[in-house]
């Protein structure tokens, strides 16, 4: 759960990011609303899919638009001063359109404040806020930009989030290192996976990854779980995120079903020895370029192909989200990424082994948070 | 899994619904994306808030509009005769605004289009498309409106589908039954349950409702598990959905844990006879009132006070969702609804009873498409 003074703190970045002329922000991205505010739609409720508009103005006042339904599913406290509510829905009588409610919302509520000049989100603000607002944005500032920057560094609130959904994605991996054998079903390991997750958790979330199994004629294979019944030799690639009130963990383990063939071993250990490399260098200011060319050569020097993809990437609302820790980056890290690191390498006649994990970016180089065991068995 | 039969007969009734003069539209709620195209973003992946545009043209073209990244995560066949997708992620470059990219898109596609007129769902398409169809769209069709009016009348690959989430959201209330008992948690239930729906759907899916235990001292109580471990004399209201593609179920039974009171019987008989005086009378053309009244006087009759709430409303893709069920409804049944029955009360001293069925307006009056055990043990 983010914290009131994590929002402040995040708030105070903003206006500092800002011209001093913009005086007040209209937030719509569901991912912003929640950084600025801790306003999120649970996706596990009935008003999955609606969203909350957030008003922010430099004085510091701040207001959720929405309409009253959409505010019965939030999941935790809503750090605002004020909200606007447009009725939607009161079990009495019949419904209009509910997505039009916000911008009746914004209409009461903007009636009250003068000319002044503001910005908005134009990649995902309705159109029909137009009605109210028109004139008055500065729209040349591409404020979805200015606040997807401003979330590479993680607030000790974050951090202390994402560190919950670390927790409860830990504990699907010791699920799965128990469970994976021949005979069982990919759905049957997610489903194993899932238990232990929601057990950890204590609450209902959403677990998405890679759930697939891999072999030598099928070296590669993503996504979600497709009924697949697992054999002998196969290499299970589990590579899967928690997330928690919109931010997630990403970590990895690759499981052999029976005993691992020497080459997939060999695999293996270029992996950890891949993570191991980037691990190592990863501190502020560092070019992900760099981080990328360590994890591929030692791939390489192992006797392996290049990493074939990213080395890694960072993590929080979104994912992938910025830096990209690939061959051509131009990126750098910074104090406070959270990032993964996940050499992988997917070989005709072994299979697939992927590992993964997750670090912060501190003022000493780097903190792992993924504590998953990595190992074949 | 929708049809492409199906979503041609949508987009038929669409341009039946418009104006001659509209020649194009540009769908941007996601829900009616799906309705026209099957195109889904499956909210279990990672792009889940990540959303499709869609372009139809009255002539038949369809165009779906996307980053390259969020058209990896769609759940089944797009029914579109064109993709145009911009790259935002390539696994070897830096990326900039995922958001930003839909509009980019537009604007590359659209660009062949004279400036012939169109429609737009304001309420949900965002303001950065305007610097291509500027002028062009025709701004008081209300089409999120248009579209809201068709949903209601449920094809036969809608229905379809329903049932396989109904099926789904049957096995969670088998395990339930067997499984609810003094001691466990609400989060148990709803783990068990889960489990249940999983194995039944066989793909990872999304399980959200009520899962609270109410009482003598609680005889309100809704929303997700919260830790609570259910004792003797507790009734457990179970009304939850299974979301598939989009398209959930929404029905109820109430547990009681240990033996039930004759009160809390007599409360669950009330309930059953209110749901069994609505379901009798559904058929296409009947008041929404009338139901309501009819549900609502059973309850009386039985001696209860009248429900305190809605006794049903629409289902599909949305909940709720039109008609609505309520003592001041103005809607009216319609061939092709999806709607639910779903009597409940309240009473201090006893505790809380709602069950609750899904019915399909038919021809002959209506088909009962849920078929859990009703029964408090």
């Amino acid at each position: 759960m983010l914290t009131k003074e994590g929002c402040n703190k995040r708030r105070e970045r903003l206006w500092a990011s800002l011209p001093d002329s913009v005086e007040w922000v209209l937030i719509s991205n569901p991912r912003h609303v929640k950084y600025f505010s801790n306003i999120w739609l649970n996706p596990v409720s009935f008003s999955a899919g609606q969203t909350v508009w957030l008003h922010l103005e430099r004085s510091g006042n701040a207001t959720a638009l929405a309409d009253n339904f959409t505010l019965k599913s939030l999941s935790g406290e809503a750090y605002v001063d004020e909200t606007v509510s447009e009725i939607w829905y009161d079990g009495k009588n019949s419904v209009e359109n509910r997505d039009s409610k916000q911008a009746i919302a914004l209409k009461k509520h903007f009636g009250t404040l003068d000319l002044r000049t503001g910005a908005v989100e134009e990649d995902s603000l309705a159109i029909a806020a137009l009605e109210t607002i028109q004139g008055k944005p500065e729209l040349n500032i591409k404020l979805g930009d200015v606040i997807k920057f401003l979330r590479r560094k993680k607030e000790a609130d974050e951090v202390e989030h994402l560190k919950t959904c670390m927790r409860a994605c830990e504990a699907g991996h010791v699920a799965a290192l128990e469970y994976v054998r021949a005979g069982v079903t990919d759905m049957d390991v997610y489903r194993a996976v899932h238990a232990a997750v929601l057990e950890e958790a204590g609450r209902p979330c959403v677990v998405y990854g890679d759930f697939r199994a891999t072999n030598a004629e099928l070296p590669k294979a993503g996504g979600l779980p497709i009924g697949y019944t697992l054999q002998d030799g196969d290499l299970y690639i589990l590579d899967y995120s928690v997330i928690l009130d919109g931010y997630r963990s990403d970590f990895t383990n690759t499981i052999a079903v029976g005993e691992p063939s020497s080459d997939q071993q060999a695999l293996m250990n270029a992996c950890i020895a891949s993570l191991e490399a980037g691990e190592e260098a990863l501190r502020a200011d560092i070019s992900c370029k760099t981080i990328f060319d360590l994890c591929s050569d030692t791939m390489v020097a192992k006797g392996f192909e290049p990493l074939p993809s990213h080395a890694g990437h960072g993590l929080g609302l979104e994912h992938p989200e910025p830096p990209a820790i690939v061959a051509n980056s131009t990126d750098t890290l910074l104090l406070g990424d959270v990032v993964t690191l996940e050499p992988g390498n997917y070989i005709p006649g072994i299979g697939g082994v992927r590992i993964e994990r997750n670090y912060l970016i501190t003022e000493s180089g780097s903190e792992n948070l993924s504590h998953q065991r990595i190992a074949l068995r």
